[in-house]
């Protein structure tokens, strides 16, 4: 357990001001929330389950905030943030050193320059609609994609796309996995000028002259006149263009093999559904699209005031994105704590733009606030054969466990043991700690 | 070649005394040993092929003893041993990096507490009688397992299991590959009280209220009784309700997919079979519970007085643990050879415990004692594809050359080479270098 | 950018001199070459785009020349040179850092000693003719392959080969996937005796004396003859009894399985082929030989003043070996650049011997010298799944953008894009710079 610290309204204010913000809208929204936590916090005093919330990012290797965010590409209409490699401050998550996260942001009615990667992408569309155009083989597909729809980008696959909404900012989580340099992935443009630089630029002009079969001059004016950046504002009639493509039925991947179209997590039925809380879930075994990267995309929608968990995957390694809405994780870690056979408490606030990542066997719970359902976008690495293993509620593996079992482990009587275990009956999603007070007035004290 | 090195006496008596002991009977046996080879040693006083087994662990990286092993687990009912991460000492052990060994010795009528592991593991039973009960999805399942039994445990499955025994001893080998921080690997205690810690322990009482709807109060009693840690005796009756499981015919695993039940390898036809020795063999293309972490396991039971091999292995890398026995092994090593297009000869004494490892392509040779025979159960990683090439007896490589490419090769006229390569008849097991002595005579010199 | 840098002559010819020769025929060849590159470089004075060609290795990790080779074999008949781990310099290559490179040359009518090795091979008769002998379980199998033979040694067989050729030298090129400690492969001298040792010597007499059933004077005798190197003359009647195999028609492998015999890569069928070039190419998806390895192995031979791409491999990284002749290659790289978003120009000029690597994304062009096609073989790691993108020529990936695209991505009217990438109506190969010019005279001054 970590030893209690305190200034935190000072810290809070002070986060607030430097953090990454969505919007002008949203920077209001986490003032107050800022604010409001200090409120807590304050009510909190005392409260012994709280102590280590603030020092979430100095002791643990597991969360990353906006600090961990590099920018790689600004553009007065939109920004990509790449995060930090999961390992450069521990070694704990070398299991997902070869995955990238990032987060692309685009003002409404934009362009976003074709570029292909050195790596395998999936993105997740968290908010927004766009068209995605990908090239391949002398054919070339495009998707018109909403919220909640995943889609693979093949490593090496030209793409380009559009903020189609003429209000809405575009927002897309990225996971990507490089396949040259382990850990370490580049955007190549090759249309453009100035800003973003084409890489035909880095050929000599003979070499050009000779590939192109064109003159020099005209060379220097087709790679010279880009210069605003790879994300630009496009007219409403070039995105009506670009955007005039099958919104329809068939959404087959036209590559054939391993890939094809979008898959919309949203609309597929959710695999835990209470009134605490949905999860939807796109497994690898079911979508040939995240079957080599052995990745499952999931959701999952907390319902305020209510969590999910606490619970462990078996073989998986789990990297949350917060899309929306507050909260907190807890997590038990054997491998931070200094005395072999005990567990460090991991724990860390949530707010939009958070990451946190639950290696295989840490049981994790996550909390939404009393506010806001909790939004969180999952890529779970290492997916198949991978099992949950619930810690609460039916099924859970204390309950399993035979009566002599229980008995001996516990060095209680059977029965005591059962009393704990079996009075949960939700799955998964449960009524969270304030919720519950609510609700039962039960063992209220520590919340005071 | 290694120079000579002498006062073994000493060192070889110190290290009797610091050696981990299986029990008191054994450590005496130890010393015993230890003494009989002292006085061995001061026979072969002058005998060349002797002079460095005594410095065996200083240089070379394949060997492991009691002081590379670490005390997970110590309680007055067991404990469980782990070894050092293969490649602590040296890098050309990296092949096999992510596989951790572990041994796990438990007095009669001791209950095992409850646990997952991110990690895959194979159990081998080495002594003595087991109930071993894994929890699965809303399912369960034991297996009485004993002496030669091998089980898989997928990782992150809650396992507990008794010694059912009243009278001896369990040992158990296991073999963990690790699925989230890559050759680090930790048990997670979900049951028990101080000691064990359970990990329940690490979440805050408010949200183990909440998530399993009982009272703080409630909470403490239960993660608070257990403190006499993960192994502890277990009453008859306990025993007897924990081992009252199916000790019948279907053998069949419960849980579909990849695993199945325990496999005895004892009970499987030799692979090689002579008066000298014999080998079991479970290999992964026969067993699906092997075939995901692509490992053998196999076991070899040299009559005191033989030898096995010399031989090499094409691609797997063979990790060998004395089950019981003496005797020592010899291995050509041209990685740790200070000029190129040479072999360090690599060689340690063997005993009870110690680990050794040959990595694919080197040619290596296991010697039983005279006094007892040599027992060696071994994990060869990366065993899909692999063969293992004899050195010496029928089908040797040697012989296998062309006539022309033997004189060209040796230099000599091909009939002198097959001379030396065609005179050894048996296959794999043969008799040991005193046995030799003793049975025709030849060449005694050397040993005198 | 690179900054300008002059005084070419003296380096060249200090290179010339130390240069890794073929031969004295090749010295003497390459020291004519490399005064004919100083004229032209004087010639070529102001010409920026050849400014970086001189300081090539400095700065780039991508390019590997005679001072990356280590000889680990060297006799009167013969040597092989190994080339340094690929991420020696940087960690930019780890990608492929389990391969490694090894050149083997052999005088006409010589033997090179049976070894195996602790690595899977893949090798490429670039020269000459030789007769190879795999031994596998007490089976033998002997090829006699010749120039564009390609021809996989799985890791652990123990092999032999003579050059059957009464006049031409040998050079194979290897490349070694390490199956044991990763990056790191050994050669393992069965036969033998002072020079190569044979590893036989690494164990005790006494382990070999009872293990061949011999007594000790035979065995010094017969491991202590050969004492000339690991490649030796042999006499016509050696060569001719080791060469007398089939010849014929069933080149099928013997082992069964995941091999099969050699494959010729120089009478398939073209996959690229115009006036400018041709490109051959052996897949793994078409032969089982390349298939565990994930490897595609190619040869293109680019015709005098011509020029293969600027393209790039969606997923592979290439390895690429020039067999004969000269030009120079340019890549696009944006790890090495220092600011985000632009792109380091690699370069590097080419003659026999060099070795160059174009990681996955990387847009990279190869050009033929004036005076000799340009002769290249590649291996291709990672191959499954990989497509080649074109970024010049037909099917370019600039063509494929949309209309709309094509404006907003280079801010100019899409006649004026389309001007420039839809002008060359060649695919892969292209007439290379100087050609251009000489055929159409375009653009002329910048190669005054």
């Amino acid at each position: 357990m970590l030893p209690k610290e305190d200034p935190e309204l000072k810290k809070c204010k002070h986060k607030c001001r430097d953090e990454r913000q969505f919007d002008e809208q949203q920077r209001r929204d986490g003032k107050q929330i800022c604010e409001e936590k200090a409120r807590e916090r304050q009510q909190e005093e005392g409260n012994s389950s709280e102590e280590s919330y603030g020092k979430e990012q100095e002791e643990n290797p597991y969360v990353f905030q906006d600090e961990h965010f590099e920018s790689r590409v600004k553009t007065e209409e939109g920004r990509v943030q790449v995060l930090e490699n999961f390992t450069k401050r521990s070694r704990l998550l070398s299991g997902i050193e070869n995955f990238r996260l990032a987060i692309l942001e685009a003002n409404p009615h934009t362009f976003i320059s074709p570029a292909h990667f050195d790596a395998e992408l999936v993105l997740f569309v968290a908010k927004g609609r766009a068209t995605i155009t990908m090239v391949r083989e002398e054919k070339r597909e495009s998707f018109n994609v909403e919220h909640g729809d995943i889609i693979r980008i093949p490593a090496g696959t030209p793409v380009y796309m559009i903020n189609r909404d003429e209000n809405e900012k575009l927002f897309i989580v990225k996971i990507l996995q490089p396949v040259s340099a382990p850990g370490h992935f580049e955007a190549f443009y090759g249309a453009g000028g100035e800003d973003p630089e084409s890489f035909y630029r880095a050929f000599s002009w003979e070499v050009l002259e000779a590939a192109l079969k064109v003159r020099r001059e005209q060379l220097e004016k087709v790679f010279g006149e880009q210069s605003k950046g790879s994300i630009v504002k496009a007219s409403r009639e070039k995105i009506r263009a670009l955007s005039q493509h099958e919104e329809g039925p068939p959404r087959i991947w036209p590559f054939g093999g391993e890939s094809s179209g979008p898959i919309n997590l949203l609309h597929k039925h959710p695999s835990q559904s209470n009134q605490f809380g949905r999860l939807y879930e796109a497994h690898p075994d079911d979508h040939k699209q995240l079957q080599d990267l052995d990745l499952m995309v999931s959701f999952a929608n907390i319902t305020k005031g209510s969590m999910a968990g606490p619970y462990y995957n078996s073989r998986a390694t789990k990297i949350s994105v917060v899309v929306e809405g507050e909260g907190f994780f807890e997590m038990a870690c054997p491998h931070l704590s200094s005395s072999s056979g005990s567990y460090q408490k991991i724990s860390a606030r949530l707010r939009r733009g958070v990451v946190f990542v639950a290696p295989a066997g840490h049981p994790v719970a996550v909390i939404a606030s009393q506010n806001n359902n909790l939004q969180v976008l999952c890529f779970e690495v290492n997916a198949h054969g991978n099992s949950r293993f619930p810690l609460a509620g039916k099924g859970n593996i204390v309950n399993e466990f035979e009566r002599d079992a229980k008995e001996l482990a516990f060095n209680l009587p059977s029965r005591e043991v059962e009393r704990i275990f079996k009075n949960q009956d939700q799955a998964f999603f449960f009524p969270g700690p304030n919720k519950q007070q609510e609700e039962g007035g039960r063992g209220g004290r520590a919340f005071e």
